[in-house]
This record gives structure tokens, sequence and C-alpha cells, in this order.
């Protein structure tokens, strides 16, 4: 009879220290003694990755991407080595592997590589000698040898891919929450675990500020319909389901509600209201990699018009210096920048089907006098944004509003 | 025109930290603007290695072998990416490679690999085009991919194999000394430092506790005659030229005096006089992975003998409970241990050719009230066991009285 496998994955924060290490361990033993194969997927010690960046930074601040993967990736492989060495303290059996031994094979882009194929003969051939088989997340390896990169939460992506190629029963991602919620539990204590999302959902609360997993591996998740288990790594309560569909009770509109104060907006005041004027700005923008989210250009009364947009607050310098560049190009009157403003988005499949949802919540703002500034909608989730010190009783009120909060 | 190859080697103190790291790449990019290729071998930063032994040991005190190499490679692999990037800085080019990506092919003995052979293409394709190249130290990997190391100290050997097999000019060992000295200038100021010295003196002093050199690496580079050079990262100066012959005026007896106060001594007393006892013991030890350096047994003048051996402190629990059981078993009276032992040696190829020199080391110590416990002699190189609160005492006079010391 062919055992159960399961891919886990164990976040930095769930391997910080010796005896979290050792916590995992004890875990991942228990799990195999129940008679599961064991592929766990490690990310590195606690603050590692962040530590070495700045060591790096203070050596060259615009360091090679290759030399960049050279060193970030050998957080992981610290990982996987203590891990393994703990499990074999409780006297079982495992083997740790790079993402290069371990044949998981990426294209050449530093620093974000994509993973183009996983040869799992080596973790097969491991598991069937009885062992668990640990793997340093984050990294894989060119077909030159060279060490690359997954990007930041890329030990998801790992997962993903290995429970995808091993056609695992399960993929468990471990972390330090206990699971997802319907909004962020330090800004309203009322928010609810979900129990299931759909990989949709999941994605676009990812992308608009729910930090639990890394939006490529949940893309990778749904193309290959691999489910996701969402948990925490210091209870044994089950977490989050991340799935292709959920079935909802009709009245359920909205999943969650995010919040992103890392963004800016830059207003660029009178443009001449002719066609291309546009495009020079976004052209510019893009070439000096700086990546514009959301665009609003306002209906213009008379022949000039106002452009705005926001960025991530990181690219503040970069683009308010190319945004006044083109304004002294085109004409423009003035560039306008604001730090102090948040995205609070609601996510939900539920909306596809119904209307009034956006009118609802633009509602819900104006009735607590929430200015809207810009407004930006995809098939399942709205954004806004308002001014910074509104965010809080923002997500608070679309919370209640919308029926997320815990049941009294 | 060919240009000249030079293999360099920066230990972890030369790379301790950023200054540090700067201050090579510094050094290595001077030497590349002179016209050399450059291949740089470098151990991990500082006191990494021992740091993350002690991880280690916090989560498993008997650690798999295989899986602290998985760990401690990453010490070299963090050194190269920094130093290519500092490189980068200075505006030349560099490329990192770890051991297993450069092809430096051993056996599977984990933590104490022997290099089996390297494949050097890659390194001379990247040199082509002009770059300096980073290997890491210590590091190799088996055919099977898994990553092995070359045991402490290392880093020595890989700089020697690769200026072997690339056939380079030279084989600089850089450290935070500035060479060979007659003695530890900690305790004798006036010790000398070592213009030249020969593969087997060195071998000799490596040995007997000069902890400048692994002592595998100069082997090597015996074998194959590569010209070795040590000498100081934080200046310019020459250091110790360490080659096959050195012309010596004739009446150079002694090139160096070591000291070594790692040792412990056990004496099992009272030993049955017969063939075969002592074989007992040292299986024994030799089976339990005890490493006993000198053996001396006593003239017996009864039936029965005492035996003495010395062993590396560390092993001194290990070899003590050992020698209990192999005393009750042969019916020995008693096991003494001596841990305030200290071992001081005389070293020097003079010696080959000139009779005296024990009977003059003997009358030095003599002449100053130092007892002698135990002796062993090689070709070129004898040793006494002494008390250790005599141990500095008498590395000053031999060095003194053996002509060793700097001009007055």
């Amino acid at each position: 009879m062919s055992r159960g496998l399961v891919v886990q994955k164990y976040g930095g924060s769930s391997v910080a220290n010796v005896e979290r290490i050792q916590r995992v361990a004890k875990r991942v033993v228990g799990y195999s003694k129940k008679g599961y194969d064991l592929v766990v997927v490690v990310s590195a010690l606690g603050d590692t990755t962040d530590e070495l960046v700045e060591l790096a930074d203070k050596i060259n601040p615009n360091p090679s991407e290759r030399e960049m993967d050279m060193l970030l990736s050998t957080g992981e492989q610290i990982s996987v080595a203590l891990l393994a060495m703990a499990i074999h303290k409780l006297g079982s059996q495992a083997i740790s592997f790079t993402g290069s031994q371990v044949g998981i094979l990426t294209d050449n882009s530093h620093t974000r590589a994509r993973i183009i194929k996983i040869n799992v003969d080596k973790i097969r051939a491991e598991l069937k000698k009885g062992r668990i088989v640990i793997v340093a997340g984050f990294q894989g390896v060119t077909l030159n040898q060279e060490i690359t990169t997954l990007g930041r939460g890329g030990s998801d992506l790992t997962a993903v891919a290995l429970a995808k190629e091993l056609q695992a029963d399960s993929c468990e991602i471990y972390t330090d929450v206990m699971g997802i919620y319907t909004t962020d539990p330090r800004i309203e204590p009322n928010a609810r675990k979900i129990k299931e999302i759909t990989y949709d959902e999941m994605l676009e609360m990812a992308s608009l500020g729910a930090q639990v997993m890394q939006p490529r591996s949940i893309e990778v998740a749904k193309k290959f319909n691999v489910p996701l288990h969402v948990r925490s790594s210091f209870n044994t309560q089950s977490g989050t389901m991340i799935i292709k569909e959920v079935k909802k009770m009709e009245d359920v509109l909205v999943s969650g509600v995010t919040l992103n104060k890392n963004e800016a907006k830059i207003t660029l005041c009178g443009v001449p209201d002719k066609p291309g004027v546009a495009v020079k700005l976004f052209e510019e923008l893009a070439t000096s990699g700086v990546s514009v989210d959301m665009i609003v250009q306002n209906v213009s009364h008379t022949r000039s018009t106002d452009i705005s947009f926001t960025i991530a607050k990181a690219d503040c310098l970069k683009a308010s210096k190319i945004t006044k560049k083109v304004a002294k190009k085109i004409g423009a009157n003035d560039v306008l920048l604001d730090e102090d403003i948040a995205r609070v988005s609601i996510v939900g499949v539920g909306m596809k089907s119904h209307h009034g949802v956006a009118a609802k919540m633009f509602g819900i703002l104006a009735d607590n006098k929430i200015n809207i500034e810009m407004i930006s909608t995809s098939d399942i989730s709205i954004s806004c944004i308002i001014k910074k010190k509104d965010a809080e009783i923002a997500v608070k009120k679309l919370h209640a509003d919308f029926g997320l909060s815990k049941a009294k």
C-alpha cells in the first residue's frame, strides 16, 4: 500500500532559534510516525536573510544579483542542515538537500528565478529509504550550475512546486499565524480565521497586502490545483485551506479586508489634455524599473487634466524625480507627492455575481466621513486610496459592515 | 604572452569584517592590475565556523558528519560572495564559486575529505574573460553531488591544490601574522621571522604546534613542489617562503622552537611485562578514535612496567575511561592522568647531519632545572614533554641557545 505524501514548509519564524527548530523536528517526526512520507521545505533562520542583505549592502549598495543569490542561498542551507540534525537527535532518519542538489532547475534570472523543472528522483529514492527529506527553500540552480533564488517568499514556491511534482496528498504552509484572517487581527481583534478560501481570493489578498504567502506560489498552486493548508507551527489546530472552489452561503460577498500602507501617491497637475501624454510618463517610469500600481486620470473640464498614480514607497524618490522631468517636458504645472495614504481593499469571489458591493463599500466609507481619493477594481476586489490616518477605522468598519466579525 | 597566475588564500581573520573584506578586495585588485591572473581562495568570516559548530552542538551534540559539512560549507560561500561584491565595488570583474561549482571533486569522507581531482576548466574560462576568480576554501563535492569539507584549515589545501592544478607561478597564504617565526613571538619577543623554510621543517613545525598552516596542505605542496609564500594580509612585506630546499649556513641546526600545551599524559602503572599487553590498550584507543601521540614504555626492573602516552586534551575523558577499563582487564595497578604538561620541540633539517643536537637540547633544559618526562624524536625534530609551568622558560632558553634570536 502506498503511503501518503505530505510536503510541509516552515517559514523563517518557525525556525528562528534552536528551541523552535527542535519543535519543528518534533512535529515532523510525529507526522512521519503516523506513516506519511515527508518532504520538508525550510526557510532561513529568523532574520538571517535580512542580516545577509544588510552585510552585502555595507560592502556594495548595488551588488551583483548573481553574488546576492550566492550569498542568500546560504541561509536555507544552514536551516536544512540544522533541522536534519535535530531530527536525527530524535532518532529518526533525515537527509537535507540544497536546491541545487535536489535538482530544482531554474532559468537564469538571478534573485527572481523561475522554476523550469524539478527532478524528484533523488527525493523519491530517499523517501523509499524511509528518510524524511529536507529541502532548502527559496533556491534553485541553472543548467550551468549557477545558484539562483526565487524571490522573497520563494520557499512557498519551492514547497508548492515540489508538492505538484511529487503529486503530494497535501501541501502544508507553516507560519507564525493561525491561518488567513478576514483582516489583520492586529488592527481588528474581531478578525476571524478563514476556514477555506479560493486561490483567486488568496492571490488578490496577497497582492493587496496580506503577507502570509508569496503571490507567485499561489499562482502555481492554482495552475496545478495543489491544495494548500496554511497553519501555525506553534499549535496543532487546523488553519486555512486554499483551494479551487469554496462552497459559501450565498450572502457572503466579501472574504477579507486588506490594508497596505506602503504606497505613495504622485499627482501630475495641469497635464495638457492631448493623447499620448500619459504614455510618455508611464514609459519612462517603467524603463526605470518603477512599478506603478493604480492610475487615475481626472475628468477634465478645461484643456488640462490631473494624473494621479500610486507606487511603492521605496520608489518615491526615483518616481518623483522622473515625473518632474516629464512634467517639464510636457508643460505640466506641478508634481505633488503624498506619502500619507493607505490602500484599503475588500476581496471576495462573491462580488462577481453581485452588484452593489462597490456602492456599499463607498457608502460605508462615506458614513464614516472617510474621503476616497482613488478607486481601483478587479473582478473580485475593490480598492480605495484614503488618508493614512483613516486606515484603521476604515478596516474596522468595512470588516464589521460586511459581516466578517466573529459571532458575538 | 601569457600572464602570470597567482593563487592567493585569505584566512578567516583576514576577512573577519566588512573593513577587512574591503582591504582584501583592494589588495586583490592591485595585484590584478599589475597584470596577474588571480585565483583567490577565501575562508569563512572570522569566527563563523566556530559559531556554526556551536549552534549545531546545541541541536545535536553528535551531529551527522554529512550534515555538518552541509552546515559549515555555508561559511565560505558567504565569504566568496561578499568578496566578489567588494571587488565589483572597486570596478573590477570577479566571480565567486563554491567548491562544488568549481569542480573540487573529493572522496566521501565527510568532515575530512580528500581531494581526488580538480577540473579547472571553469576557472581558466573565467580568467580568460579577465575576471578575478574567487573560490570557497575548505569544501568540495563528491561524484554524487554531496557537499564535503576538507578538515580544519582546509582552505590552505584548496589553495595549494588549485595552485598545483593551475600550475600557478606562486601560491600566497595570507594570514594575520607576518610569516613563520622561529618560535611564537607572544612567548619570545626575540623570535625572528624565517625567510625560507623547507616543506619538511614546516610540516614538522605545523604538527608540533605552529598553527599557521594546515599540515596536509604542506604535504601536498611538498608532493607537487608548489612553492608557498606565507605572509600578512595587513601589510605588503614579504613573509616566509616554504620551499623544497633552503641554502643555509652550515651551523644552522635548528630552524624553530614549538610549544604545544594541548596535550595530556596518561600513565598506566604496573603493567605486567608480557608481550602483547600494550597492543591491547592502543588498539582499543584507536577503535574509539583517540589518536595517541607520544608513547614511552619505561625500562622495567621488575616483572611489571609503566606505559605513558600523550593525547589531545579534548580526548582526555574518553582515553582515561578506556585506559581504566583495559587496566582492570590486564591487571595493571593504576591509571594516572596529568594535564599539566607541555611539549616543547626543536625543528631543523640541519639535525639530520649533525649529532649532538639532542644532547644539547637536554643540556639546555637541565641547566635550567627543567625535568624531561618523555622524549620523542624524528629525523628533523626532537620533542620533550615537560611540566607546563616550565614551558615558557624552556622555549626562551632553547630559542636563545640555539642561536635563533634576533641579532642584537
